[in-house]
């Protein structure tokens, strides 16, 4: 059996990013960004005044000094002239500095009257004053590919005046769902069926990862109807089947891709919920086998599909992001499976994190998995813990999991 | 001064739910739930197996028994007989227990040849049977509403046969950045003048929070203008003004919305860096008005608008989420102003979170805000700390922020 780890390693090594695309500014938000932003020009572009007051030459700017003021410089307005001694110019919060001036009397410590400024307060050369470049420089590297850009970012790059960002493109997934007994949601359920929850599951994780879904029609247990339905994905970027991957199913799954040229390798994972994982390709297109049962199809997606998406979408490769809580409950000895309990997030007494199991953790009960908050993980033959230890769990919420 | 949680009690104590809109299931993926969603049928629909075996009688399944294998039940296909005494159905994951039978009889515990499969292992009744109903029962309420729907959400929605979602509609927020300084990236920069990054950035933070972003032409600093451009937000359900809220500039978007019937509460909000905020309604049309300086913008939009859009979104009111962390270095003692420190995150040698705030805390430093990780609150008059104490920091990269 496969390690969590070693699976998710080989699965990520066969996997390139998506080439870029130009995306308008407004669209970038949390697009992973192909090359680098850089300044276009110098922020802020001369020294300007971080208060409202009045821009003067410290050296005249004494206490009880009176400066005539000669004009105003509201931001966007720069005062054209020069400050000449004993001069002053009204100025307000992010106004170029004038020419002359080298310090910003405060409001606050100026009384104004008739063309008059009167200083009660002293004035340092230099003070109030934003240097010229202080946020960044224009040439500076801002941004740096394979970051998905956030909010802040995409105001960065707006600020360093650019209209257009370069970002991968969103990766295509192909989502093949397999199985007689199964029906589209609404659709007439077969003697013996249930509702297919799977494929509309991994596409809501693809759209949350960033990708781009293409749920394909489902897949009979039939030869012929799987590989006609897989043939459709040779657009996309990897190809994820659900369903179709028990001991059994192996090799109708193996032989309906074989004619189109499918090179596949079926894993079994030392993880729990999980079992069976199918990895290959179709062609060129990677394809990631994920189990028919809904709850061990999505922990395979969290441990596999995501950080998957990440790489082919620009990121680096990584395990999912994890937290540390403390376990709310005792926490029995593990087998050789790594194991993922479903569990809730508090905050104790102390403000700290719990992450507590619930009592059951069968593998098909999706109720459980859609109310857990967390998934708690256990190594292989990880020791006994006490309530209140330390472990490590993958927040479920994070980006809407 | 009103304090941070004031300002946001009163902004979110006149806000109301969007109203609600019937959405396919693949499109409730991150919308806010209007409606519960109820289980329209029973899962599992009947008894099933949890395993692949034989249904057997528990009764005659015992040790080295032989009994005749008399069908099959894959998954979808159920076995339509019964299975009697010495009689045994060879079985699938999920599929439904036949008649007759009580138990199943594991794969692995078995020995299958000529039609006739011997018992290496005696069966308990009720073993390996997952019951009708196990994970939910038709009626049951299994999402209620104000949840925003994760993938997991969307995959129970789908087992519990909903086509279709009712969810809120998504509010639609006018953006006006106003300034006769700004231009949109790329466009021509006036003398004296900076490129607008405020607009973009709340506008990907709407999007961020699952709202509809309208980004408005800028407004000179002019009253017709402003006028004239905030009379195309009456159709949003929420304005937000940047800029034009310094205390010289209070009059001008004041007088120019007063026309329009604009009741203005003009507050001065003790947090840092923040300063005065503008809230009021223009019609019926509530509006939010954030400082021009960027960082300003954003820390006010986190702390103010974020919640506003998720109230709007029909989620409970609530402050920004926050988590806790360690500091990365000694915070001095804070003075009379909420205040927000920009920082990175890290974890130390025990796993634990550290946030170390950057050196430099200029609003004017947009750089440092994108490249923050979380901003640290300190309260009003929070003492001096140790490196390591415990702080609550508002996690940034939370939803794309």
């Amino acid at each position: 059996m496969l390690s969590v780890e070693e699976a998710r390693a080989r699965i990520l090594g066969g996997l390139a990013p998506t080439p870029a695309e130009a995306v308008a500014l407004p669209e970038g938000w949390g697009r992973v960004l192909a090359r680098p932003v850089i300044a276009r020009l110098t922020q802020p572009p001369a020294d300007v005044s971080a208060m409202d007051g009045y821009a003067v030459r410290a050296a005249d700017a004494v206490l009880d000094a009176r400066l005539a003021v000669v004009g105003s410089a509201p931001a966007g307005h720069p005062y054209a002239g020069r400050v000449g001694p004993g001069q002053a110019v009204r100025i307000f919060t992010g106004a170029f500095i004038p020419q002359g001036a080298d310090a910003i009397l405060l409001q606050e410590d100026a009384v104004a009257a008739d063309g008059v400024v009167e200083v009660r307060e002293a004035v340092r050369a230099g003070r109030w004053v934003r240097r010229r470049g202080l946020d960044f420089a224009e040439g500076e590297a801002l941004i740096a590919p394979g970051r998905r850009l956030t909010a802040r970012d995409v105001g960065l790059a707006a600020a360093a005046n650019h209209p257009w960002l370069m970002v991968h493109r969103r990766p295509r997934i192909g989502i093949l769902a397999t199985g007689d007994e199964i029906a589209l949601p609404g659709d007439p359920i077969p003697p013996g069926g249930i509702v297919s929850s799977n494929a509309h599951a991994i596409a809501a994780m693809v759209r949350a990862g960033g990708g781009d879904p293409l749920v394909l029609p489902i897949a009979p247990d039939d030869r012929e109807a799987i590989a006609a339905t897989a043939a459709a994905a040779r657009a996309c970027d990897l190809l994820v089947t659900t369903g179709g991957a028990s001991v059994g199913d192996h090799d109708l799954i193996q032989t309906a891709l074989g004619q189109d040229g499918f090179a596949l390798d079926f894993w079994k994972i030392a993880m729990r919920p999980g079992k069976p994982l199918i990895w290959g390709r179709l062609g060129t297109t990677p394809v990631l086998g994920l189990p028919g049962n809904p709850v061990s199809a999505m922990v395979c997606a969290v441990q596999f599909l995501m950080p998957a998406l990440a790489v082919l979408s620009g990121e680096p490769a990584a395990p999912p992001p994890t937290i540390q809580a403390h376990a709310g409950s005792a926490l029995p000895e593990n087998d050789k499976r790594f194991d993922h309990l479903r569990a809730t997030l508090s905050r104790d007494r102390d403000g700290r994190v719990v992450a507590t199991p619930f009592p059951q953790q069968d593998s098909s009960m999706l109720k459980t998995l859609a109310r857990a908050e967390a998934l708690i993980l256990r190594a292989p033959y990880a020791p006994a813990l006490p309530e209140g230890a330390a472990v490590e769990a993958i927040p479920l919420d994070r980006l809407g999991l």
